[in-house]
């Protein structure tokens, strides 16, 4: 399985995404510095990876630390916690990683040193085993609905790239393979960023899985021809009432799908559904600057100088259009959300399960 | 108005599309192999556009002729219509224009060489301004769908580029505007080849059109915000179930449109609708290579090495999605061109005409 980063020999070490599919280098992080760069340049994106890197990067530097106690410790990790959180101001798991391990040292006062070091390295690799684990029951609880011979299609990346392994979105197709199912995935490109043509694609080439790569003005063409038989996508933010926020571009992979009767499918980690906003329509929706649409890599100009442009760089899918959620405790109807946020709900029967 | 080609003292001047719009280059053809390159290497494309250019070719050429009657004359000219066609095969109306050509000469077979010579730079010039007039008449049967504050989407390149001028589907605009309409224009930028971002961004800024640059992924989500009035595109072929041919992408912006009870225009000049194929099933679609998925310009590499492409140039619109087809005798519902093929309908009666 493609990784995108681990905890080997003391070091930390994650792939350069932001290289990809030119060149794959591994980039070996001796100090925490050198994680919290590649946050910040983007050699590692996507959530779940992003706060595994950042634990990573703050068990790597408390190995440099010389205190001589607890609150010792702590004052000197407290800088630490500083710089991840400033690499990416806005990254929810950055917050999430450095709140969770501030609580688990909390609870450890009385350890020593030299054991506190040990205990954040056991807990950055738990993190990461936690998140595998989690992407690994989205792919089972995915896996059904994936039949032989069947084609795929997926928009931008959520992969094993964005997360610690399986991904969230390819973990059904990774589980379908391992159950010895045959079929292929259409990656949608994914302008303006092109996430799809650069990290799709070439994950699932790397996983061995039929893969074509198509513009995203394609999909609609190959579904009228027949030729996509589900589409699973996944998600930055799902809310209550089932509305889904992802990349540009995925409300009308959403549309097309129902207009062709195609399943369209979101994986999401039951940690990226918002259950305090009640509707999609409240999500607040990024734009970003015009650089992304008018050149290619920030250095190819394929458009007028001193185009105006619109860049929403994400849009918003109501939940009508969304056959099911999958997350790790299972599929469900979106409209089963509010259900599952009241906490009283018998998961087994809202569990859409397939009988095969 | 965008010039794509002109006849200007005794030269064919035509604007290097190539280059667009990076730079703007007319390239001065001072004789007829120059204007077969310019075909060859797509500094001119766009149906009518290399229609025109290859009448002012052999109009061109016809004037270095040294002959003593009709017959030496067109047997020197034959090796000229022969180069033309050489350089697009399976451009219909280069056919068009050299037919038409051959036809013209066949009935001026008492003329003298140098009258024969000035009929044809009258002829080249006469095609010019025909497809002018039938793209302006266009524009007058389409200018009543945008009021005052509409935001028009549309997809690739059907501008004054690809013709002589006004285009077909930015001729509605040109009209609109010189009848004092205010609206902007989104232009998708139409991958895989960018016409939109390259071609439509451009010539709309010269016009003085307001015009915003959008990824193909965004149109759909401006839709759902209720930013996008009305949609206009071009078409390659209509049928005669009504069913239009056009630039891969154009099926999904008609399916979102329809979603959101937003009319779908299509503007084409009679001549592009074939009335001897009944459906659009039975249109052969196109399908390119892969490195206009791969890379950019040729040059830029945005995907894995050796990575599997499905590169479908056009899709088929269903004629139940199209609101209006606009020509230059009317706009028709589709479900109408059956009975302008007959010949015998009342033209009057089947015309849409808005009551403003």
């Amino acid at each position: 399985m493609v990784k995108t980063i681990d905890w080997t020999d003391g070091k930390v070490v994650m792939l350069d995404q932001s290289r990809l599919p030119i060149e794959v280098v591994y980039v070996e992080c001796e100090n925490y510095l050198k994680v919290a760069e590649g946050i910040k340049k983007l050699w590692i994106r996507g959530a779940p990876a992003i706060g595994i890197a950042t634990a990573m990067g703050v068990a790597l530097a408390a190995q440099d630390i010389d205190a001589d106690g607890y609150e010792g410790f702590i004052r000197k990790l407290e800088p630490v916690l500083e710089t991840f959180l400033a690499t990416r101001p806005t990254a929810v798991n950055i917050h999430w990683a450095v709140e969770r391990l501030r609580a688990f040292l909390n609870r450890r006062r009385n350890e020593t040193v030299q054991k506190l070091k040990e205990l954040l390295i056991e807990e950055a690799r738990k993190i990461l085993d936690e998140d595998i684990q989690i992407n690994r029951a989205i792919g089972l609880w995915g896996a059904q609905f994936i039949n032989d011979g069947d084609a795929i299609l997926t928009h931008c990346n959520a992969g094993s790239l964005a997360t610690g392994g399986y991904g969230t979105a390819t973990a059904p197709m990774l589980v379908a393979r391992e159950q010895g199912k045959k079929f292929s995935v259409f990656a949608d490109e994914t302008r303006p960023v092109l996430q799809g043509a650069r990290l799709t694609a070439w994950e699932l080439m790397q996983e061995g899985i039929t893969v074509t790569l198509i513009t995203d003005n394609a999909a609609g063409a190959l579904m009228k021809r027949g030729e996509i038989n589900l589409a699973i996508v996944g998600t930055d933010r799902t809310v209550l009432n089932g509305d889904v926020a992802n990349k540009i571009g995925t409300y009308t992979v959403a549309v097309m799908c129902k207009e062709h009767s195609i399943p369209f499918y979101v994986a999401a980690p039951l940690s990226s559904i918002d259950f305090s906003i009640p509707s999609g329509d409240l999500i607040p929706i990024e734009e970003r600057g015009s650089e992304e649409v008018t050149h290619i890599f920030g250095t190819l100009r394929i458009a007028p100088e001193g185009v105006q442009v619109r860049n929403l760089a994400f849009d918003v899918t109501p939940a009508r259009y969304v056959t099911a959620i999958v997350t790790e405790k299972g599929a469900f109807r979106p409209s089963d959300l509010k259900a599952l946020a009241r906490g009283d709900a018998d998961i087994e029967k809202l569990r859409i399960t397939l009988k095969k």
